[in-house]
């Protein structure tokens, strides 16, 4: 393996060039699509790797059923596992009250669909101190393992919704020529935010009820992003007054790549360099978000999605594109300085 | 745009760094396909943009019926254009009588086929002083405006060859969404070679007879193949005595930016971080070469083939990354160190 030259400012230098490249080339462009593609169409789709934004697909049944009374009726008095935070920033980077910066993971709350609902529709006044955002991304409607075992009793908390929800999208399976690895809920409102990283997926969004606002960056713009190594924390709830709390973990807990980029929305968050994109994605509409896409994504009512994440395609060169961009090497560990905290928290009051 | 830092060093750092990174996950490999592909499975396999080897594809007619009288018969004194040179290296790094390093072009010579083919049958031994090369590489069989005009009856020197040869891979056009921008035919033997050099083309090349011996380098291997910029010359024939000379051309042609190595094949030619990959192409078989691909190209005995150009997609990563490997800037001129000419001579003769 050859090493990199400890040159970060010939580094970032080339990455600007790549950026600039990229943009001079493609611009902020992205298709709209006025149907699904065919599984052709997707594939070289994906060889493109930009967002497509797509209209009048084969809607699941979700879309047409899940008023909250369905929802409610439907799944019970199961359990389901929803993340609690102060500020509506689960899996992000937070500061605590010492001004300590942590990546912050949720305290998981388990509850009925009904009170996660009525939270949700009681708690649109700032007064709330407690947000609730159904966002457990590991697979919660159908996990790899469904697809491995063919099991079709492999077990989800929201089983008695399957019915409703396709477990693969099949022009996409058919492009990719796999399965899913995981697919999604997510429930949220406005007062949740999901900070903009990447994933090394190729996922497929679908709204179901609402609308959730994308921001887009292309994986050349990495090198705008500030990614730094943070320290992990968890929230839990305090053993007296049950308030959240945000709990240091141990050292043992390797520190988390994040961006330093509270809300890439804020003026002055990004340099001129980053040209982002910005979707709306209605309900009945779904984004294709190509894998290393940077994403911030809100919403402003209470919305409901689904997400399909593909395993992107191992073999040539797109794990190597996306390794180099991200700037070769573990960041530097997170610092006052790069953290752009106090305008964006003006900014998230406003939409809150 | 941005500005890239003079550090050269640095810079090959960084591309040596991706070659391996993208070694260590490809290795050599390449795919061996039993049937011609789908639309769909080509569509997959140029996202992936490694070298398919495909057995048992559809033929063309030409396979069958393209003996040397059937062509002989077929063209009869239609005049058609070939390469001439005094060492089988039409557009490829040459040294002239002083020494003087240039990248020539062939000297272009009409003739028929029938003596086309008889001086390719005599000519053999290495006494012969002129070897002739069929390779014009402009869409001698079909070219772009045959596609763009629909127009059955635009010219070519081999038109009568054309109910032989179709004028698009239907598997590929339709993975793709678009037709050729050239159809080449190419006949020589094994005097002959085609130095190493990338096209921004997908590639299809299929054998007709003989067999052709492909040394490939992935674009990641760019650095390893020293481009120099050579000036530009032509071979001409003498007025008295109707010799081959090579005509340095007028200062206002620019330098051709070209690899310096003169045959990748040879021990030492390339540094041990870079990993060919030697594949044959024998009568009936097709390569996809895709785009960007380093080749280097020879035959043994009298071989005819067919390849088709395609457009690379020119939106997203593809352009950026071709274009950041061949090191972002246009290279130095060449220099006696730099091309590895000695030592290919004398190898070059052993198959000559």
């Amino acid at each position: 393996m050859s090493t990199i030259s400890d040159n970060r400012a010939d580094r970032t230098s080339l990455l600007r060039w790549i950026s600039d490249e990229y943009h001079d080339l493609n611009g902020t462009h992205h298709d709209v699509l006025k149907a699904s593609p065919s599984p052709l169409e997707f594939s070289r789709l994906v060889h493109i790797s930009r967002p497509v934004l797509m209209k009048n697909c084969e809607a699941p049944d979700a879309l047409s059923r899940w008023s909250d009374s369905y929802l409610i009726d439907k799944m019970g008095d199961a359990g389901i596992s929803v993340a609690v935070t102060p500020n509506g920033r689960a899996d992000a980077v937070t500061v605590d009250a010492n001004g300590q910066q942590y990546f912050a993971e949720p305290y998981v709350q388990t509850m009925s669909m009904s009170n996660f609902l009525a939270t949700l529709s009681s708690g649109k006044s700032r007064s709330r101190d407690e947000i609730y955002y159904l966002q457990s991304q590991n697979g919660n409607m159908y996990r790899s393992s469904y697809f491995d075992l063919h099991a079709e009793n492999e077990p989800s908390e929201f089983e008695a919704l399957r019915e409703d929800v396709p477990s693969e999208i099949s022009w996409c399976s058919e492009a990719l020529d796999r399965p899913p690895d995981a697919v999604n809920l997510w429930i949220g409102d406005g007062a949740s935010v999901t900070s903009i990283h990447s994933d090394p997926y190729e996922n497929i969004y679908t709204v179901v009820r609402g609308a959730k606002h994308f921001t887009l960056l292309p994986p050349t713009a990495g090198w705008c992003l500030k990614e730094r190594v943070y320290p992990h924390a968890t929230y839990m709830r305090s053993p007296g007054t049950n308030a959240l709390i945000l709990k240091p973990s141990s050292s043992e807990v390797p520190g988390v790549r994040w961006s330093s980029v509270k809300d890439p929305t804020v003026p002055g968050s990004l340099p001129p360099e980053a040209h982002p994109i910005h979707i709306t994605v209605n309900a009945g509409e779904t984004l294709y978000l190509p894998a290393g896409w940077w994403h911030f994504v809100r919403q402003s009512e209470i919305t409901i999605a689904l997400n399909y994440w593909y395993d992107m395609e191992s073999r040539g060169t797109a794990w190597v594109w996306l390794n180099m961009l991200r700037g070769l090497e573990p960041p530097p560990p997170g610092n006052d300085e790069d953290y752009v905290a106090e305008q964006s928290d003006k900014h998230f009051e406003l939409y809150q």
